[in-house]
């Protein structure tokens, strides 16, 4: 039975948007039977010689796929779709264009949101190198806008993972913040999390990490 | 014949670490004929109505394969693996271990990387966050570090697009000062640029942007 490694509690600032939540909707997505290893953190459970083995950054998300260990959440969604054959087309050219969404997402979008959020939080608020950064921020909203001005999803006319990722890069279904200058981002997570898979591994999460 | 959009001209001092390199390095380790469009900077030519189109970033790289446009260095390294069947294993086991470090590199290594480095360059030297991002940074080399010991390269037994990325994340065959520290990640870098193809793609792109 294929193994995802998530959080076992999550304080409620955090909820929704941890990374393990991008494999849990894909898995209830794609119709694959798993299982969740509920993780302690901070460190607890992260810091031991067979985590580190699993994951040598300590971090969740890994899945473990019959003894394939897959570590980042946007790999993982890339190997999941390629062995289920769903969320993303079959032919080259098809896939290309997930691929270069999903790393837009993680390598594009998600790298001046995360840090301009970082940098606030380690005392930068509001100096020069902070505004720097939310205007890097913005400035790729922006393009993805327009970018999705008369498009359903972003990568091909389907839904595929590049929009799953997208979508909790941007801040999930439980924060608008982010995105709510830039309507046809808006738009588009909230098209993205109206799907009855988001809401089936929200709610299991909420279940088990509020429990924890 | 594959076009690869990359700049026509580079300041010395980014010289060796635009993203262009990345897609023509790959290139030459696969044989693949290219051609180059180069591309002026900043903005006159990445700003235009027809190359928005291709990149809605407005950024290089980019690459156009018969009408298939592929965008972001890390997915059209990927898309290049794939196609050529060359720096990728061809099984889906040993392509997840290719895809999980190719997102470490753009997800996990760069992020802190590039931005301490952005912060920095805005006024943020010295600060709190710009040391919080600087120790986020190291932290990641060091269990990078620890990853390497023992192994030749990042993802499999053999090169790859995962070691390829990776490298030049790390600074490239021209700047060993993010990685000088961390003695396992010091030496697979070299190691990395020692191969004759990333010499061919460096000396054709030096003679192209110093012209330029
Ligand atoms: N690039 C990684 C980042 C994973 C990540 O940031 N994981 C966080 C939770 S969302 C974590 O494990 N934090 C605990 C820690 O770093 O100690 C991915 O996308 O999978
Ligand atoms: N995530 C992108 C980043 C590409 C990127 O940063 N390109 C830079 C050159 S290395 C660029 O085009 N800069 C010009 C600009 O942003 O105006 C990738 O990996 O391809």
């Amino acid at each position: 039975m294929l193994k995802v490694y998530g959080f076992s509690r999550v304080n409620k600032m955090a909820r929704g948007k941890t990374r393990d939540l991008r494999v849990l909707w894909a898995l209830e997505e794609m119709g694959l039977p798993y299982e969740v290893v509920g993780m302690d953190h901070p460190q607890q459970d992260l810091d031991t010689p067979a985590y580190r083995a699993l994951n040598p950054f300590g971090q969740i998300p890994v899945i473990d796929d019959d003894g394939v260990v897959v570590t980042e959440s946007g790999a993982i969604l890339l190997y999941l779709a390629r062995k289920s054959g769903k969320l993303m087309p079959r032919d080259l050219a098809g896939e290309a264009q997930v691929l270069r969404w999903c790393v837009a997402a993680l390598n594009t979008i998600e790298v001046p949101i995360l840090t301009a959020w970082f940098v606030d939080l380690n005392g930068g608020k509001g100096t020069q190198a902070s505004d720097a950064l939310h205007q890097w921020g913005s400035m790729r909203l922006k393009q993805l806008d327009g970018w999705l001005a008369g498009r359903e999803f972003v990568a091909t006319d389907e839904f595929t993972v590049a929009d799953l990722l997208m979508t909790h890069v941007l801040g999930a279904g439980t924060d608008e913040s982010v995105v709510k200058d830039h309507p046809n981002v808006l738009a588009f997570q909230r098209r993205c999390i109206a799907r009855p898979a988001w809401k089936k591994a929200f709610d299991a999460y909420c279940d088990r990490v509020e429990a924890g």
